[in-house]
């Protein structure tokens, strides 16, 4: 251990023996996995408070430029600190960095007027998620406008509906892909409603009023529209770490079930679906075989979002003023950039798979596919009531399977003598797809609407994500200090 | 069985045989534990449902008076379903409660239009969420009002503050209360938004005219301003379910931190706080104790919400058009309504308790609990650079704890000449409270604000639940059919 | 509230004012969910603690005797408790039923000796996880047993094998089901190591001669071999709770692979399976269809079972002496019971449900179905090393579905002109099923190994439930007790 | 992307386009996280199948030699492969790794007769598994010897009893460390029962008679005693990967909740005990304060660790041939090592932690600590009834903390004028600890019990980790199949 993180971390102050190496072990290794994460949130931070302080006057002109020199360099040189192990927090790591560059002096003045609270458990979660649910946001609306364009092309293939996987029906692919994007598209509200509550600097936790001036400039260079007065507040919840983990894991587990759909219809008994090469697995053993891996790592990955959910939650039933969750971080930023690699995945899965319009046709053809049309001719035209039709059709249909040698329909002939019974039998044979079956008007209609979601969204999203612009300004900000 | 049910449920129709005992038990028994919280709802959508058809004329007259005229009552005389076992879902058992009083030829008539998952993955969790949702924020708003309430008369009286349960500094009751108070807010915002997802009409899975109509009336008597148009947007996500869930489960375990917070306070080593004899139960051994059994319900209320929401979660992580979660719904509902309960509970808690401001003034004032502020003072005030400040601290705390023979201070006084010691020593010795610490004027603010929220909050919000109010409508309405 | 369970509760001795509403509705209504599964179990302990009371000498034989009675009656009368509504924990709620019977004077014997946390934390779940693991045991070897005796006739029966879905060779249908059977087995001694370590009573809290005599009486007549004497023993862990659990979601999660398995069979697409009448659901709204709603429940069941097991994982994870988790202990033991009928579910799925051989047959035939045998002949009889054999044929393949003109195997003869590329053709065409890919002496082998363990099982494995036996020897016991 | 890679992967075989950049992110970079956890597994592996190919004759000697050679290099060079960063899963990385070193016509006969599912899904997760559950037992055996030493030291050192965080009675220190102790030993067996289980190599998919020989031999060399047969028997459950995370997971809680006290009694309001200086940390911001991280790293791991164990059992609710957890495996083995280190931690905290045997002997003497006791003098010795005893002391306990002005005791005196009523006040006022609530000869006993039982366990543990054992024992044969 380099003594800069020694002292940081207290030995000769407050505590006389170095840390057990059973402690590294069992604490910094696990904390140290959030690094990777935050470290660059954490540089532009203090990047912030070293501006503030200097000019409120708090911190001496000299360190200040020194501090202010040596994070614009090491926010720009990423490589440095991503690519060396790390066995200590972030808040330690990072004084050890400083320290190493501009010496021991200087960066004394770095930790200036905060706890580590503030940082892990304020400011960084806050940052890392806006600017990741910034992320989900764009990769779900390039899934959503890879869902409307393939169904732009397919709003008339017809395609067999399932419930609990037996028939039910007749739609088309493009009702069915838009289905998929028109439940999609509230997501996109639920994470910016996600993201607005983020919207709230952590408070400190001393109130001298240079400190309060402080927290203010702070809160403003780093992109915050408010900050919390109550000192608690940062305790009382972990609703910040909760609730941007739950739209993201919502969002994975919708994409888990497009993948669910589009494995199954990749089998050969479906045959609806083929993957691209570039997204698919060959198989080690079955030199024939071409492996849907990229879709099951986004099943599977919903699962883990799932437990990693689960336990966010039960870590945060406990005292308010614990952390316990916190130390954990690493793995719940890990899965939320998981999530908007496996979105924008999924987009181009979506965006190169081949649907095989023949097949889906032929499967939609199944014998009594339309029959919720055959009962609502005998309901609806013949007037007969509803249970009674359900009731004699369902007998037919079974006496039809089970090979009656009378005609099945015999009874209902004779219940419903007005009905035409070729037709009924037409549309029970799945021969013809009544054009109600179809729904091509409504499918039309959302079509558009979804685009002009779509197009709304994009027009007011700004290009750049939000932190990073926040980085670019404080790093621009900071090249006038040097003089 | 009775007739009605078997034949509901397709006994020689489709099917030849009756359920097996083993079939009920693995998925009726289980389906049943939701009824008690739908049964009303599902009569509720029938009835709009009937109105709708005999409107349009789909249904004969006099058989849609005799089922508007059973379903009221059937709606004014709940005991009736939730006083009886069941062991089928609702949608079959309320035909055979309505087969029961009208005879199976009307009761024929019910179910037009509609397939069972359009009630009991669409109408009925939207419809009961909707009304659970609207019941957590009147009781959260309680627990608000409740938290800011004592607030008020505790805005001075010192309290101490614990990070990871270590002394941390000085607070106030009313700061520590206020805190809870600003960090539930939030919730509120979050369950209408949940609240609000939820409305929209699942989609009817028929394209004819007259079921488009039918779909629109029986939406509008049923509150809902939107219905899905694409026939599998009913499927392809169950987030009415997980959304509302989630937003329950995070009021939960906000709650179960309060709760924590307070059976620790209930200790006699902290000794702050004491919950009313209503509020607490005996022990079977002990004659003298008082148990918080209560405060621990919502404890482990939360532990289980994880859970369920994890279950949920866990169930959707599936093809699009399974329902595996629906079957289960049950205890989502149960666990729905005790959150709103524990809310209830936890404001009634705050209401009536004893807080001890004697001993938590007493505690408050332990020895280095303003050390921070001593910190301050030698960087703020002597300009000595902070970690060195910090560090000097730390091992003159430690000397001292260790009951070293010399000042342990004598290394400060050298290194910041200009600092006053007796102060910084009465500050460490937490003999006073800086005015500073106690943070009074950010939480008179922060108390106006929330009691600016909670009243403007209570103004906008209709005082009677809106499923109920659909109810009652659709009641009156049926009173002018009967005729 | 009667006034004999005013009194248990407390009111009058140590607390004041009567339990409010909203403290029922928190906690009690939670806890009386348990009632329906443990109130056998609780007059059963009360039925050993009273005579062993009495025997000792502790409880005058006047009131002894009227307790006795009294406790048979109610436990040959289990209508009484099960169905009248409760809203106290079973502990209060016992008392109150005895009181009501053998008035007051008597029933201030009847908790003589323990605290409420012995009975709820301790004996209950023990009694009732071991009387629910040798049921689930049942219900397991029933489904093992009808997997083999299906496996039995369809040994030969050749069957697609499938890997992420895809093709991936050939088997026979009885080597699935024996596959299914073989993985379930270790599931039985889980399953009883889990009950084994249940067999340890809880310790009294008090260390009188006199209560030690009483408790090792008490754990006799429960059945129990050992007694915890460390008092704490009861506290720090919960793991009596958790494994039962644990080994009964593990059984679900199992259970619902077959599950997830049989219904992907039953899918017009795949055509493999159909479950019988009897264990299917007809559609609301189709009159042609029928659900295998019986396999998603257990499908859907064993997510909820991930659910519950992370909600009692999440609640341990608290202070030793907590017990968060059993005020919710009534949804363990309900899902508990579920899987017990899901497994019994299963198995007559097994039994009943028709399989497809002719269909298994044509599927199995798939191109390149044999693709690893092809590889195997080009590697082991050719010599030809492992990564070209494999990439050569990939890419045959690959030329042979892209519809190259040339020979696909041109590359491949060459490299290997030893080989009979005839035969590797008939292989990878899937024309024959080499008797290799059947693999049918180990899979008779296996059915031997599987039929004796369960044969041994069989034999073992007392008839009566071993909870029961325990009952009914107390009330037998009793009986010597009237006179 | 090396060209080895490539090849590995299928590409110009199979598999017509190179992988996506976006396939890679979302499928590989998260299987590449398990490597640094098995990949000496799989070269063991590797080096067990190459000598027992070879050995048969299917490898050509030259070809074997030099690959027996590279691995051993490898395996013995860990630092070659955990340094490097791989977006690969282990399978294709360890066949680039290897043909790097020997060339590709060499690297072509390393994979040789069998597939990627039996490595990742079958013998990796079991011997990574088996050796982890192996040092498991080894750390918790040195906490139970921890628990067991300092409790030697205090087994009549009295110390308070909570129940629900309210004072219930006295211990000693002792036997409430043995408490811990004798909760914790089960989980050997537990852990030892679920190693066992693993004991089964997973079945071959290839029927060939030179392939039985080689799976055989390959088992035998890996230390497995059984293989399985039935070739689905790798697919239909993945209970390899659950109940070993499960037995980790459960020991983690159990753990969490020591810590759990540990950290209350940590505080300065019970003052029971200090973690030593080398397991704590400083604060950033309070100088004197000393933070109880490690504890909670443990706590909030346990959490997680419930999170991952539902996250598991949720992916493994799917088709039986599914592996969707299995890609993400790499956080269940860095989770499993995690409770490894928490638990020697925890070991450390035990032995070098300070106990205040003063404030704890202070704290037991709490007024009413001994009310059990009380009522036991007036049930077995005055002959009261339980509930009328318990009922009036209550009340005497009410009326005494309510400052009533009347003798308290008035009634009880009346109703039980036998007993020695100032006795009753002094055990009440917990002036003095009766030897009966002191437990210490069934805390010496069970002292002795669990130190025979720790030696057992040692006695009969062999020194090396079976795994490790395994791969030095494949080291040397490899040595001789050099020459």
């Amino acid at each position: 251990m380099s003594s800069s993180i020694e002292r940081a971390e207290g030995l000769g102050g407050r505590l006389k023996a170095p840390k057990a190496e059973s402690y590294r072990r069992a604490l910094s290794t696990i904390e140290a996995r959030a690094t990777p994460h935050v470290a660059r949130l954490m540089l532009a931070s203090d990047l912030a408070y070293v501006m503030s302080a200097a000019e409120i006057g708090l911190t001496p002109p000299k360190e200040a430029r020194a501090l202010i020199g040596c994070l614009v360099e090491l926010l720009t040189d990423a490589d440095h600190f991503l690519g060396r192990p790390s066995s200590v927090d972030v808040v330690i790591q990072r004084e050890a960095w400083v320290a190493e560059r501009v010496g021991d002096e200087a960066a004394a003045w770095l930790h200036l007027g905060r706890n580590r609270g503030e940082s892990i458990r304020g400011y960084l979660p806050r940052m890392f998620f806006r600017a990741t649910l910034f992320q989900a946001r764009g990769a779900l609306l390039e899934l959503v406008g890879a869902l409307s364009d393939r169904a732009a092309d397919t709003l008339d293939a017809p395609a067999p509906v399932y419930h609990h996987l037996q028939h039910a029906g007749v739609t088309t692919l493009g009702e069915w892909l838009l289905s998929y994007a028109a439940n999609l598209l509230p997501h996109i509200e639920r994470l910016k409603q996600a993201a607005d509550r983020l919207d709230i600097a952590p408070p400190l936790m001393n109130g001298r009023p240079e400190w309060i001036d402080l927290a203010d400039r702070v809160r403003r260079r780093l992109g915050f529209s408010r900050i919390a007065r109550l000192r608690q507040q940062i305790h009382v919840t972990e609703d910040h770490f909760a609730e941007p983990l739950f739209a993201l894991v919502l969002l994975n587990v919708a994409e888990a079930r497009l993948a669910e759909d589009l494995r199954l219809y990749s089998t050969s008994e479906f045959a609806f679906f083929e993957v691209a090469d570039a997204h698919a697995s060959g198989s080690s053993l079955l030199p024939h075989k071409k492996n849907p891996f990229g879709l099951q790592a986004v099943i599977g990955g919903a699962a883990m979002g799932v437990g990693r959910l689960a336990g966010q939650l039960a870590a945060n039933v406990s005292l308010s003023e614990e952390l316990d969750a916190v130390f954990h971080a690493g793995s719940a930023y890990e899965y939320a950039t998981d999530v908007v690699a496996w979105s924008h995945f999924m987009a181009e899965v979506i965006k190169h798979g081949r649907f095989d319009l023949e097949e889906l046709r032929r499967k939609a053809a199944a014998p009594y596919a339309c029959s919720s049309e055959a009962l609502d001719i005998l309901v609806v035209e013949a007037g007969m009531p509803f249970r009674k039709a359900h009731h004699m059709l369902g007998a037919a249909v079974r006496a039809h399977i089970d090979g009656a040698k009378d005609d099945p329909m015999a009874e209902l002939r004779k219940a419903a003598p007005s009905v035409d019974f070729e037709r009924v039998q037409r549309v029970l044979d799945g021969k013809e797809f009544p054009d109600i079956c179809l729904n091509v008007p409504a499918s039309s209609a959302a079509l558009q609407e979804i685009r002009s979601a779509v197009d709304e969204e994009r027009r007011s999203t700004p290009d750049a994500n939000p932190v990073e612009a926040t980085i670019s300004a404080l790093c621009l900000e900071a090249q006038a200090w040097k003089h």
